[in-house]
């Protein structure tokens, strides 16, 4: 069945060829778009949806998310916020409440949060693992993800669990070996959080290049914290994206210009953790890639809105509200090594939002309003 | 016909009695609240709302919105984002728009935003005119507030409008003399925007002094942009609120403090404007009474959503989730001089809000996700 999405505010494509067009239509057929372009030349099709005037962007990309745990951690965000200090021990709660709890809770958890994110444009997330840390807590966790999703991703390494503390290595050598083994049925991407306080560069680059020998593409939690090595390190892998990107030598920002990797910016971690953001110009200035995503877990960061995110890189890391937009849909793209979303083109997934303003500006120029007004997700309205 | 709400995962009254209660129940009976207090003992009713395990608050109390107007100002928007200064000059732009618009389209476009903030959670909003700055224009700016709320304020002197550039005084007669006669039977309030560029405290004070003569309460935009004599005018007269409090004297933090005038503060607006924030826990620690409210105007903060506001106070202004919470209900009632709204008990307005979440928490710590599941207002599930 083909669709027409006409009656379109304005209609960004993020295809170089088309921009950002007026007066223009959408045809989808099944899970693809078929045609983009001045609605005068669009062809026929079998149903229409009416955009009522509403702007039309790509789905969100949101290519950094921690979703499959389980409680919250209300009460440590509520003691940040009235003035403590963040530890980032707070991992382990969740790590405890996820190893107790039943497969049906972790997977309607995580389930929960992919439709909140929908209805608020996301149409792709990635989804890790990290808060199982055992073996099995690990592989269940990735097979709830890929439940939901394609783009899942092996965090083993997230932090070495308590059982570990006297031997971080013995761990690093149980997520490389049999933990490994154990998701890579399940998972497409290993990451590492490799951080002050979490994974060092040679840590790192073990779990990360066995993660490579079985299969799976790397991509990087760096520098959130210290200007430490995981970016470089990321780039000499050749991953995908490195993550976080708030402390940043110059080495640094020169290696992620020099390659394909892109640096996925997580504001949503900076608001809710009152940090630093990271310096989005200085990165778009030097030609680096950059993507922006929600990071959407429990402790640092527990938002699932990717305009919020928008916005904030708007107000905080001064990137225009063009380049916030494109790193949000197309940048999330480039961040999973993915040319068929984030775009509006014939070939392209049909994944569409329709924004209840006339422009896609307004995400920015009205932050925490619920814009959305529709989305089409492999060319099915939610 | 009186209505259980049941299965609630916390209450939020701002009670000094009762408090945050858990395994707590509200009966609403029209379009009052009658009862409030635990679950075992509350009485029965004709029928049951199931909270689902969330928390409930009272409805948001937007106590400073300017809804009344055509057109909007994404193009300055997103100039500022881009790095052009702000002047100011822009609300000319809307005056423009919002006198070349028909009653119904005016009315449409408040109408519009009122049901936006309601679904966001806001059951009480104030309407400001100040886009019309002629008689007749004021006059039906105010008269289409009126239509969508109770809570009415004439602000005729929110800036001077091109045709009076070269007579400010003779606008600052106009305003109080002919104008506030056209508006008076509309407009339950008097608002100045007393600050650099606008009016000085001289002529804020003709027109305060003018409206109250007139039966209008006083409430004043006061020290948005320096620290003028906006604050210290509105204790002097008894204003309900202060709002903006951007930047304050020492004398102006005491003179608040001393006083039954709210401070309001409107973080949307140094969201939007990306300017520094009001100093929350100064005037919290001197013993002033706060608000929260989102400024809502196609210029400077184009958000509706309390919720926003509400984080933002938590990240940017170090309120505690809980004072924001009080902010944003309790505070903005008394902004408005209202003990019948803003909080839970037996004898208040039906409005109330059920989250999609078990603790009032979330709010800040889940920012930008729609959180609001069920609003009632006026005891009314909307
Ligand atoms: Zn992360
Ligand atoms: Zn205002």
């Amino acid at each position: 069945m083909s669709l027409l999405v006409t009656n379109i505010g304005e209609l960004v494509t993020n295809d170089p060829d088309t921009g950002v067009l007026l007066d223009a239509a959408v045809v989808l057929d099944g899970e693809r778009i078929v045609w983009a372009g001045p609605r005068l030349s669009a062809p026929d099709a079998d149903e229409r949806l009416d955009a009522g005037g509403g702007a039309v962007i790509p789905g969100f990309v949101d290519s950094h998310a921690h979703l499959v745990f389980a409680g919250d951690r209300a009460g440590e965000f509520e003691a940040r916020m009235n003035g403590e200090p963040y530890t980032g021990g707070g991992i382990r709660t969740t790590v405890a409440a996820t190893r107790a709890a039943g497969d049906d809770e972790l997977l309607a958890g995580a389930r929960r949060l992919v439709l909140e994110a929908r209805r608020q444009g996301t149409t792709t997330v990635e989804i890790k693992s990290g808060y199982g840390l055992s073996v099995e807590d690990e592989a269940r966790s990735l097979r709830i993800a890929r439940q939901l999703t394609d783009e899942t991703t092996f965090l083993g390494a997230h932090v070495v669990p308590a059982e570990y503390a006297d031997d971080p290595d013995g761990y690093v050598a149980l997520v490389s070996g049999p933990m490994l083994e154990a998701v890579t049925p399940y998972a497409k991407w290993i990451d590492v959080f490799c951080d002050r306080g979490a994974f060092d560069g040679d840590q790192a680059r073990e779990v990360l290049t066995a993660g490579v020998k079985a299969g799976l593409m790397p991509r990087v939690h760096a520098n959130q914290l210290v200007a430490g090595p995981g970016v470089r390190l990321a780039v000499e892998l050749g991953a995908a994206s490195a993550d976080h990107c708030t402390h940043l030598s110059d080495a640094d920002v020169a290696a992620l210009a020099g390659s394909e990797t892109v640096a996925t910016l997580l504001p949503g971690a900076e608001f809710s953790t009152r940090s630093p953001y990271p310096d989005a110009r200085r990165l778009l200035d030097a030609g680096v890639t950059v993507a922006l995503a929600t990071d959407c877990n429990p402790g640092s960061s527990y938002t699932s809105s990717m305009p919020f995110c928008l916005a904030l890189a708007v107000r905080e890391m001064r990137m225009t509200p063009a380049e916030a937009l494109w790193a949000a849909t197309a940048g999330g793209a480039r961040a999973l090594r993915r040319d068929d979303i984030g775009v509006v083109r014939a070939g392209a997934r049909g994944d569409l939002v329709v924004l209840d303003a006339p422009s896609y500006l307004h995400l920015a120029y009205r932050p925490g309003v619920p814009l959305i007004k529709t989305v089409l997700h492999d060319g099915v309205p939610q």
